[in-house]
């Protein structure tokens, strides 16, 4: 798992008081950068490259100006040329966001998706999370 | 159902040279705007107010900067105290990227959800998808 | 003079519940885009380009949710490879901010400024402010 | 002085391969909020608060992703009731970008800027920049 906090900067705030719902997937973009380091081997993200295909975020509670925030990163799970991202968005020790991202590897040259090679699988189980299994 | 066409800003891009994924939750904010106006009724948004507690998004295809999109918002779900906010996101006639927002009509003062009034639920209905029948 | 109509977005509303200052830049750069598009003659905007080298912002009244913006956007002094782009930004008959784009027109390749040719002058001078003459 | 690093976001480069512009007035806004808490003694921010009137930024080289930034944030002028932030963004040793921020104590109830009083220009004081000295 990744871990990263982070400042909640005053424009992120909206006019109901707190954070405003759309910055919690740009939260999760960056906290899922790490994650693409990974499939850095593949070669140039020009020609072979992570599509990110859905993201599905759960809003639990509003998240506050002022006080930090650490964003969670782990693999959930591994297919075949696809995997999910997990986040979590946490706030005085409180789960305020939690999303899920699928992203595939895909072949911009072919056009096609890509299996993901069994040594980058490896390192993606390493970043599974401490306390849920990953799924298959 | 809602329909809105909008300009791509160029700060919307991303260095891979289309508009940046986390965006497409903005706009989807932006379309759904005018039905959070059919809650209006019900009073202050400060006391009865909707929750957004799920964004689901699927990222079809690239947007590009320099052409017109249009945004089509719709009612897919009424439940008792919630329901599903339908969100296109089209350019070029071809459909970009497809959300739904899970809102929940949310009573601040007691802390719970309240069931949607039927003259509501009446509103609601009037904008469902044209194509699509509204799910129960 | 180019003019345009924008609808003011949720997200861009901060805790002070009005529109954040950091967006008043970000709609200024929108009005600007179509002053880019005089300078396609010049060819590859990859190889010359206009740079914004300053960007001075008056911010004077609060912009708020619920009511359109105009962007006024007009060329107000022309040099020999700079140039400077006024913005105002109205609500409610009132002008609510006032920007000044200094641009650049940049040979990158080279990688020094370059005399803005005559007939792009010519176009420049059309988009000056109806009310304000052109300062040399 | 203030100083500050944080980690382009992805979200945050555009189409031209590095990081936006209209960018640049939000970090400046990040680096600020420290200077705002000088201020807490006068009371409510909703009574008396700091207004920023006017923003000047000079781009002098593009920032990019993947490399830290530091946001230096210091006062470089304190006059009756307004006084001049300056914001400096540096990458790889290199100022990319500079700003000049006027704020104006203002006292809502009366609708009148306010003296900043002597216990407060003590404090900004000692955020100058330690190379530039203060402009009276």
């Amino acid at each position: 798992m990744y871990s990263e906090e982070l400042k909640v900067r005053f424009y992120e705030t909206d006019a109901l008081g707190h954070v405003n719902n759309t910055v919690i997937p740009a939260w999760i973009e960056t906290g899922r950068i790490p994650v693409f380091e990974l499939f850095a081997s593949q070669g140039s993200p020009y020609e072979i490259s992570l599509i990110v295909a859905n993201l599905n975020v759960d809003f639990l509670r509003p998240v506050y100006f002022g006080f930090p925030v650490t964003i969670n990163t782990y693999i959930s799970r591994i297919g075949n040329s696809s995997f999910v991202i997990g986040s979590e968005i946490w706030q005085k020790d409180k789960l305020c966001a939690k999303g899920a991202s699928t992203l595939v590897n895909y072949d911009y040259k072919n056009e096609c998706s890509l299996p993901i090679a069994d040594e980058i699988k490896l390192k993606l189980k390493e970043k599974a999370h401490p306390e849920h299994p990953l799924k298959q």
